[in-house]
């Protein structure tokens, strides 16, 4: 059983977890906190970024000797294997820490077994302590591993009547600065951001993340171009402000100016529509990309909701009604109520004027069911 | 100033007053608590439907003697005149009280005055203690009495992403069965449940307030009905269980039985789009209705909105999604994003899986102009 004093030391572990987000992928984040032999703060550590040290041996390295015969506080099973880094549960040893408590048991094969070396040497090692809060700051890289794909969180920016811009066209600004700031934080925390070509040509987004924070770590952008024809020498994406990926369809011819992106081809979705998707993720996956901000347009976010890899949905509602204008989503591919996409509101909150909502699909085989029962 | 016992019993007051909501037009919901000389609770009361007794007089029966020399706590300036009961101010004279306490000033012609004959009489008054509770529960009957016209309250439900219906016009039920059931208790409240023509031709609905409660005041079902053709013989409006009226234009020919409703010729709208929405609340104004629940659907909505008659919003958002399927509004004459219909958002509160948003339109002319400077 944990003490309260290493319950306290978890959350703090979970918040120092947060500051790692978006710039360690493929790597999870993770916070450490040491308590010494008295259960005193000795050192606090944090995964800064991909090919830095963990956690713990930046917390380790803060508690010097009060290690000893201290508890550690991990929000992820400390790792087993000689990555990068040495492994951690070798450091732990090294340091006489006498007991390990952690939150969430890693998941990778190469990565696991951590916990039994640490009881092998004769510490004393407890899981599962504050699991969830730990697993939702996770959350990206958790989805990335179970899935073997990287986490999609679809932001959409829309009035109460569900438009994302007016009749003429015209959307600047549904939404406040407030919610535009958030979107910039969501960014920084995403590995990649993706938009169609349809949203490309239409706004010619820079797609950077404008924190007004020095330590982001920007974001990879793509725009997924069938024809290789919407991103065009001068566009915004291609200033140099971060990396950038323009994938086009087996036979697009392209006219960019080498060193400004990496085209990628990609073979043509079996629907027709577009680029495959399945081929995309994988292809992100490979060059370590564990988390996409789905930006859109609708038509887009239609095709990742019907292929059912949407993972999240963030919507930005503006206190604004419109009656006419281009839809937030479309073409998700259903025609009927009882195929509509279910989700579970996690949080609502105000942002400046609007409101924020955050929800997580439901998978449909379950809850069109009991709808069905229940509704009908 | 007022005490803090004459605080809580003031607080009280709109309490009660609420239970009135949906039973007292053409008057105003009003509570009244009255504290015997000792500060204790002697009495209490509302306006439980037009015609009855008023707050003060229910109240100053269940004090019987103890409202000598006490205090009397009304959500509304006691009234003055003489209607169908007797002036409130000449029974608290009468009944000995010695102070009055009121939230919100009379602001009707006939009735004002109240506070006057009182301190003629040597009753010590002081008004404006609660005030913004007390106004927030009069909302309609304020809003009426300012506008000489009933107070509107535009009730929609859709999905995340605006939709009122699937593609196929399936929307049974994108809503929770919680949100009906809210919506049945906005129907409770209001004098009368609106319709455009388009909605009874497609849903043929009953809109009589089911809320499992005896009491209900069943509010007046309108259609509006142009042509006279929607609403024929065995639609459910006619059933009975509420008045209903048919709002029909100048050249309408109608094939209903007597009896079942009332027909009401209205002028056609001078923008050609149905009949004219002022000569409609006019006409539902002197009928005594104070507050009209437009239930749509979109295209009435947008007719409303776009005339700037709509007062309050009430979105059930639904944690579904559709990307296709008829929009919940539809026609405001809103063409580009500076003429954006703005609004406050007042709450937002979870009903069952959906979330409810109310919010107040803001004027345009103010807010497009900061909007501007702000966001370009
Ligand atoms: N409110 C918001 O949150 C928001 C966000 C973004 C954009 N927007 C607005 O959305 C509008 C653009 O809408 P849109 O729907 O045309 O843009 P989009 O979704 O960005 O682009 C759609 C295009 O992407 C390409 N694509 C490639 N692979 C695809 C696949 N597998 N599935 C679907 N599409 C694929 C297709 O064109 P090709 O195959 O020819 O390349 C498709 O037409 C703009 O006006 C923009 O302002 C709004
Ligand atoms: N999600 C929701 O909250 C909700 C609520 C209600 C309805 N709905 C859906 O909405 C659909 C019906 O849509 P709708 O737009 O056709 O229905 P509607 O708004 O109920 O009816 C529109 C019709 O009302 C008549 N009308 C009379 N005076 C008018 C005026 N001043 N301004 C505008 N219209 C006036 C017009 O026809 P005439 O002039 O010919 O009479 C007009 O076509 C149905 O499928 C229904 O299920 C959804």
């Amino acid at each position: 059983m944990a003490t309260a004093a290493e319950t306290r030391a978890m959350r703090r572990a979970v918040e120092l977890a947060a500051r790692g987000l978006g710039h360690t992928s493929p790597n999870p984040v993770v916070g450490c906190v040491i308590l010494d032999a008295a259960g005193e703060i000795a050192g606090e550590g944090w995964h800064r970024r991909a090919g830095g040290p963990h956690a713990e041996v930046h917390a380790l390295r803060a508690a010097g000797e009060r290690a000893r015969g201290g508890t550690a506080l991990v929000t992820l099973e400390p790792c087993n294997h000689t990555g990068r880094t040495g492994p951690c549960a070798q450091a732990l040893i090294a340091a006489g820490v006498a007991r390990v408590v952690y939150a969430v048991a890693d998941p990778t094969p190469t990565a696991t077994g951590g916990a039994a070396t640490l009881r092998a040497a004769g510490v004393e090692v407890e899981g599962g302590l504050l699991d969830e809060e730990a697993a939702a700051g996770n959350e990206a890289w958790l989805t990335s591993v179970r899935h073997g794909r990287p986490f999609v969180l679809w932001k959409y920016a829309a009035t109460l009547d569900g438009r994302s811009a007016a009749a003429d066209g015209t959307s600047r600004w549904i939404t406040s600065p407030e919610s535009r700031a958030d979107v910039h934080r969501l960014r920084a925390q995403a590995d990649a951001v993706l938009v169609g070509s349809g949203t490309a040509r239409a706004d010619d987004p820079q797609l950077a993340a404008r924190t007004g924070d020095g330590e982001v770590t920007q974001p990879l952008r793509v725009v997924l171009d069938t024809e290789g024809t919407a991103v065009r020498p001068g566009a915004r994406v291609l200033d140099g402000t971060a990396p950038t990926l323009i994938a086009v369809g087996p036979d697009a011819g392209t006219a960019l100016p080498a060193g400004l992106a990496e085209v990628v081809r990609l073979p043509r979705a079996t629907d027709g529509r577009g680029l495959d998707l399945g081929a995309l993720l994988a292809a992100l996956y490979d060059r370590g990309v564990r988390s996409v901000l789905l930006e859109g347009g609708p038509t887009l976010a239609g095709a990742f909701l019907a292929a059912g890899a949407v993972d999240k949905v963030v919507g930005y509602l503006a206190p604004v009604l419109l009656g006419e204008g281009p839809a937030a989503l479309a073409g998700a591919g259903i025609t009927t109520i009882t195929q509509a996409l279910r989700l579970d509101v996690a949080e609502t909150t105000r942002i400046g004027p609007d409101l924020r909502i955050t929800a997580v699909p439901v998978p449909p085989a379950i809850e069109s069911d009991t709808d069905q029962h229940r509704e009908n």
